[in-house]
């Protein structure tokens, strides 16, 4: 039994109300990216402020902050129960120092610039942006002073998406890795073998034959259909609804199938995650992943790791080969480059395991500067042209593959970016651990069982923990040592140097 | 402006979030029966009971009801005002009165009933199940006791469902329709047209077909997927998630492809009913149905006064034949008869316009007799058989055709068949006074724009009040008189003596 204190037990049995309301929250979230009539966007976006609200009350509720106050007393707690009032106190001081009429405020802003910057993404009309983004930004600095910081109001910000990371540790983390990948790439690209774009990138392929793909490689990854679903999504995403329901979404393209592939893999190692939390946790604050980072070194280990592995790739071969006619002009050498191109993109998304820093990077540097008044909203553009100029030696010729083309900010999601190369690093230092433990990825991978050590070596070290441990601590007690890039630069030096002799 | 009162604005918008998370709720309800991957199951029932006891809660919170009292001061409340007070005085006198250990005793007892009933009706098994009905009935009485009730123990159960009726005013009805209905029956079972089964039945279909031909009905029905979805599920069904959201659900046999085009017009006669409702009662008590008779009498209407019309069935005709190949060997005259057949079922789903009043007496005339405890559990079976006997000629031979074969009494639903009649007959005076204002429904159907003029007319008499009006007042403020069931007695039989001659 995890919980065996009284009071935690008191508080736990109060939050499953909290958590009721929060996963139906989460249910909502998926409908309205996959079956939501259009026309109900408006009012969905109503009921779920509404409900937004009342989470906040009853997480603020007098009796509740109570009795999380009242376990100061209490000596002896297991890392679980502390990891209870640790999340608990966490959430409701963010709660607590952000006004209502903030939070209103925040939410309607958020809500339709979203629709906005849709808008303006389509049309590539930056302008119509521009104001809605300027506010945010300004909202986002509010944020970070009602919240409150040390060293620089992004620290307050980052902290909601990564706990007890800050400025200065992605700064140190971007600085330590921004030459060396650029090294390395720079490398590749003198490699009589680089190529900036494939045959296999144009080919066409039908939605109902990818859809069989998908499914095909999702049971070679163990895939649930009794606990999960895969659904269509315009940008995928994965949703946990409950312990025993967690959905993961993919999208198709007509035509480059690797997207829809790599989608699908990456959504399905978030999945992974949290169908693999100890049930003893389930409708607790510790249901769910440790953070933001944590999760993406999941949904990438399996996108990247997994998914780009050649003799993974070779089972993925045969799959694709069965419903791709055009395949037959292929080998499955240039099946495997194909998925393992570099090569420097305008998108994100898009980018690949070495540049893909490059445009975090450009993300967390504007953030930064934006946040401390060093730039102007309107000299954005110009500066992210300047970046991509210089990080990746291209330009964007349109605002939808510049400033335009994520979501994050219109989302008022400032801070988040960066835990995106922290989850890609971080997939590093799990492949050293877990290859020292039970031995090399490819070896592991042509046994019949190979995907099985690999989920139950997650499971039994990252999964089942749920958000037990920060992720700095988890890193320590899985890696026994604090976050190191090391590891994902030999992965990619072995990797990489040699396809790109 | 429909609310000026400043009180009633003040209940209003803390309503609001009750609203919001009812319709969390109904999101859940619908995706428990459409995409909930099976494991789910338990912890979606866990997270909907949580959700209802604070919504429980948030109704009976003190300042709230207070906020309610305080309207017995106000004068010149509008009906529309007035109805908000009604509705929500009638919400608290129901939670107030259940006990919270009672709620939780009867949602638990009616989760694990539903999970044995279908276990039960898959073996057909009744002995699995009795215990679940004894103590469901068990429960019932209780909850008679404490919602309270002036003659019968059945008054204080029918009133959930429909407000202001009662044991005694069903028995009128059903008094004053079973002869009737029988001596109709006699008619056309002596009839030499009369068959009790047509070789359509046995027809098999593709569902990738059928689906078609539901899209193309439903679009002949002015459906809207900017605000609607059809789904499948296990058991076809309407729900309301916003004002912009009511989405259907039908169903899929393989053969006797009726029953999918039925159950599709079914679940869109209610859609519309909540996709009409007035916008300016969205988000109040009032932005629902009358009552559960009028709900369903805006299905039925749909389902048989249009759906089995001749003119409307030749429409249908044309489309089924693009798509069921097997139909070129039938003329429209088998076709309007397969939809039109009335003989003796076992299934009362399955039953026609006149048989199927016979399935619901036999059920009013149990739930009365075991609140009464004039008959035990154990004998239930045995009268069911005996009324199936006097009343439609035919005894069950297995249970899953008889006792086992609705859902209802495992949910705890007891007093809600009586309202399937009574909106089937109501049917009848929506036709007579929609024939008085506009003209003949079948000159209506042969416009082109006949459809819009039906639909409008439903939704300027009875859609857009929501429940502003009880079933009783808002039945003689469109037709100026009380309940009668005259007119669809003169439809049955000027539609089916013709047919049956």
């Amino acid at each position: 039994m995890k919980f065996k204190n009284k009071i935690i037990k008191e508080i736990l049995e109060r939050y499953k109300t909290i958590d009721a309301i929060q996963r139906l929250y989460a249910l909502a979230s998926w409908d309205l990216n996959t079956y939501m009539p259009p026309k109900a966007a408006e009012d969905r976006g109503i009921i779920l402020g509404k409900v937004d609200v009342l989470i906040k009350k009853l997480i603020l509720n007098k009796e509740f902050v109570k009795l999380i106050n009242k376990t100061e007393r209490e000596k002896n707690l297991n890392d679980y129960e502390k990891a209870v009032i640790r999340i608990l106190k966490k959430r409701i001081k963010i709660l607590s120092k952000l006004p209502d009429k903030f939070i209103e405020e925040f939410n309607e802003t958020t809500n339709k610039a979203q629709i906005i910057w849709r808008k303006a993404k389509e049309t590539d009309n930056l302008k119509e942006f521009l104001p809605s983004l300027k506010k945010i930004f300004e909202l986002a600095r509010k944020q970070a002073e009602y919240l409150g910081y040390k060293e620089h109001p992004y620290d307050a910000l980052i902290d909601l998406y990564e706990e007890n990371w800050t400025t200065k540790d992605f700064e140190n983390f971007f600085n330590n890795i921004k030459y060396e990948l650029k090294k390395i790439f720079e490398i590749i690209k003198s490699s009589k073998n680089y190529v900036d774009r494939h045959p296999l990138e144009k080919e066409k392929y039908k939605k109902e034959d990818m859809e069989k793909i998908n499914y095909e490689v999702l049971k070679i990854l163990n895939f649930n259909p009794e606990r999960s679903r895969l659904d269509i999504a315009p940008h995928p995403f994965e949703e946990s609804i409950s312990l025993n329901d967690v959905r993961i979404t993919t999208w198709y393209h007509k035509k480059d199938f690797r997207r829809s592939i790599s989608a699908t893999i990456h959504e399905f190692g978030h999945s992974l995650y949290e169908l693999n939390i100890d049930p003893e946790l389930k409708f607790t604050p510790l249901q769910r992943g440790a953070s933001y980072g944590l999760h993406e070194s999941q949904s990438r280990f399996w996108e990247n790791i997994i998914g780009r592995n050649i003799i993974f790739l070779k089972k993925i071969w045969n799959i694709c080969r069965k419903h791709l006619v055009f395949l037959k002009k292929y080998k499955f050498k240039d099946f495997y480059i194909y998925f393992n191109l570099i090569r420097p993109e305008f998108i994100r998304v898009e980018a690949d395991e070495i540049t893909y820093h490059f445009h975090i990077i450009l993300r967390f540097e504007l953030e930064k500067m934006i946040l401390e008044n060093k730039i102007k909203i309107e000299e954005v553009p110009e500066y992210w042209n300047e970046f991509m100029k210089t990080y990746l030696g291209i330009k964007p010729k349109t605002y939808k593959e510049g400033i335009l083309q994520d979501i994050h900010w219109s989302m008022g999601a400032i801070g988040y970016f960066p835990t995106y190369s922290l989850g890609t690093f971080l997939t590093g230092m799990w492949l050293e651990k877990l290859e020292k433990d039970v031995g090399s990825i490819d070896k592991i991978l042509i046994k019949e069982n190979g995907i099985n050590i690999i989920q139950e070596w997650l499971k039994e070290n990252i999964h089942k923990y749920g958000s037990v441990y920060t992720s700095k601590d988890l890193i320590y007690k899985i890696c026994n040592k604090n976050f190191d890039t090391q590891p994902f630069f030999n992965y990619l030096k072995a990797k990489y140097l040699t396809l790109y002799k």
